[in-house]
């Protein structure tokens, strides 16, 4: 594998503010917003190569390479898909990441300071659609004088919000990438989603969301919320062979209420590393944006709207992902084709889960999507592959 | 449906006290047992009628008929088996139902005085393993003057008792129906278990354990690790058709951080059912013992003990139970014809997910029950069903 895109930097850009604020879906406004993003590649003469990556729940602006100062084994969260020769071709494609609307990695969310006050928002950042997410990153794309995109690729959150754009602009987007996503949650996954919030909002260091510059923040609940999600996230398959019914660091059992098997002691990192980087308010909000998302709720609106575009959808599957299964993917697929719209789908099978839209391996997978976005820029006459 | 058992009571026995402690797996002693306990029909003369329910995680002895005064409409856990011409027939069986040892509905448990200091044992009563469960459930046999069972039968937990029994003392147990279980816990089922623990045990008024007499008890972590264990127990399909992404009590979403979906308010309400009549030290212990749970590690041991008896298995799994898979069973069916013991294997497809071992339908669940305790009690000469 060539090298990645080396040391980049998140920049960060008012989008919103002053005369100019975001009118939400709900119809609450924000009078500023901000979006933290990096970018990775040249845009070319034409503007027509920018790829936009859009993240999942936990993902930030940082998808690839690495900041000054960075252990090089720890590059961004999605590095091996992007950079020069990857899938996301940083020589022939710009590529454009950031962190979401009610995120806590530099964009503007919950964390923020609400200016009419002075004080962090907290609960009283209004609650968030998906479409919001896409209003936020096509302002960012205004500001960086793009109107177009070749391309909007994501997993899981980040797929929904690939799916909304190109719903609601269609003339704006070439292709969308929806990987390990779902059009509509089920209620098993609203029911995770529930005992998640449930485990942040009962820490009685929530403290209704005002825990901001409190001596105690509500880690022990973020941390919870976070070793359900990761349940969900690994097949049993895969959680069988990384932990089986080993004991971490012996033996034999330790018989007790301490954490004993490899893979409780792989949950307990899991949330302890999580509580060190996230917000747990943003964690409710990001949530709650999936529960309500139903981007098909008016199926005749939608065909109207991708009647108006050209855009091709990629939609990817992962057989042992159970979070979102390949039912979620096929019933999408289902409703953008009765939608008018050209779809492509493939189940690809991985052992990781729904975490695999994370992973390399295997090959096919990253195989699919480098096909998809080469047939995109082959069409718009962007340079083939080196 | 011929009417059930009637009115019964709860029973007490002491099984273990004074000179006689009972001495666990682990090496431990409890110095003195009780056992609350409930039968349903008569002991015939030879005393070999008798069919012993083992519960599961929550239940309790009362697993059929009506406490005085008790609604009508809510009979024992079990009703629906335990009877007049149901499976376990009443008029030919004589049905014992005990609180296992460690639970809180009336056998010594975590919530028992501890007789060296006069207070609860909280976190000091001992860590049991199923064997210890076993072992005071032959106690009370004892005391009842049983000395083999026609049967052992139990779903989950329950089922993990009448194999560990068989396994034990395969001299004194005619047939063990073993219902939705496991005789191993994956990966996957011990990060659940851990996320419940993790829920009940950072409640801060969990008070390491000792929350009795306090004016508050860890109810909301007991709360949260139901909520948690009831997506486990119901299928995703019987999720989707009893929920699906259904607002509560209205047509359209709210939008905000309160119960909307009708399965949060569906968990919300198991949650808070769950704290008014169980007890969080008995849940952790009980998620513990399952969790450790292995009685196959020693194969050569199984081969032997099970060589000294003549019993018969049933292994019973429901095709839409993904706690504790068809897999499960079928590894444990393995196991057993491994050590030479005769296993009727049968997978059920039924849409209820884990907890289909509590309903009636499909009728061939119960019918499969039925023809299996039919089939013991025509070898041992005990009348037909009339």
């Amino acid at each position: 594998m060539p090298d990645g895109v080396g040391v980049v930097e998140t920049k960060r850009a008012v989008v919103f503010e002053g005369d100019r604020p975001l009118t939400l879906a709900s119809g609450a406004t924000l009078p500023e917003v901000e979006v933290a993003y990096e970018t990775y590649g040249e845009l070319n003469a034409d503007r027509s190569n920018a790829v936009f990556i859009c993240h999942a729940l936990s993902g930030d602006a940082h998808a690839a390479g690495l900041h000054e100062g960075d252990d090089p084994s720890r590059p961004g969260w999605w590095d091996n898909i992007v950079g020069p020769g990857r899938p996301l071709d940083t020589d022939r494609f710009f590529v454009i990441s950031a962190n979401v609307l009610g995120g806590c990695k530099g964009s503007t969310g919950p964390s923020s300071t609400d200016p009419s006050t002075g004080k962090p928002y907290g609960l009283r950042f209004p609650l968030v659609q998906v479409r919001d997410l896409v209003e936020v990153h096509r302002a960012l794309l205004r500001e960086l004088g793009i109107e177009t995109l070749l391309a909007a690729v994501g997993g899981s959150l980040g797929g929904m919000q690939a799916l909304q754009w190109a719903i609601d602009h269609p003339t704006e987007v070439g292709g969308a990438a929806i990987i390990a996503a779902s059009a509509r949650l089920s209620a098993q996954n609203i029911a995770f989603s529930a005992v998640a919030r449930e485990a942040i909002m009962r820490d009685p260091d929530f403290a209704g969301g005002d825990y901001y510059g409190n001596d105690r923040r509500p880690d022990p609940g973020l941390a919870l919320a976070r070793m359900i999600g990761h349940i969900t996230y690994l097949s049993e398959e895969s959680m069988r062979e990384k932990f089986g019914r080993r004991i971490q660091d012996a033996e034999v059992p330790r018989y007790g209420f301490d954490v004993d098997f490899q893979v409780e002691s792989y949950l307990h990192y899991q949330g302890q590393s999580f509580v060190e980087r996230f917000d747990a308010n943003t964690y409710l909000y990001m949530g709650r944006t999936m529960d309500y998302f139903d981007p098909f709720e008016d199926p005749v609106r939608v065909q109207n709207q991708i009647s108006q575009g050209e855009t091709s959808f990629l939609v990817i599957s992962f057989d042992s992902d159970w979070r979102f299964s390949t039912e979620h993917a096929r019933v999408m697929a289902s409703e953008l084709r009765g939608a008018g719209a050209p779809v492509t789908f493939q189940e690809i099978s991985s052992p990781h889960g729904h975490d695999s839209f994370l992973f390399a391996d295997p090959p096919e997978y990253h195989r699919t999507v480098a096909g998809f976005l080469d047939r995109l820029a082959g069409q718009r006459g962007i340079g083939a592959r080196a």
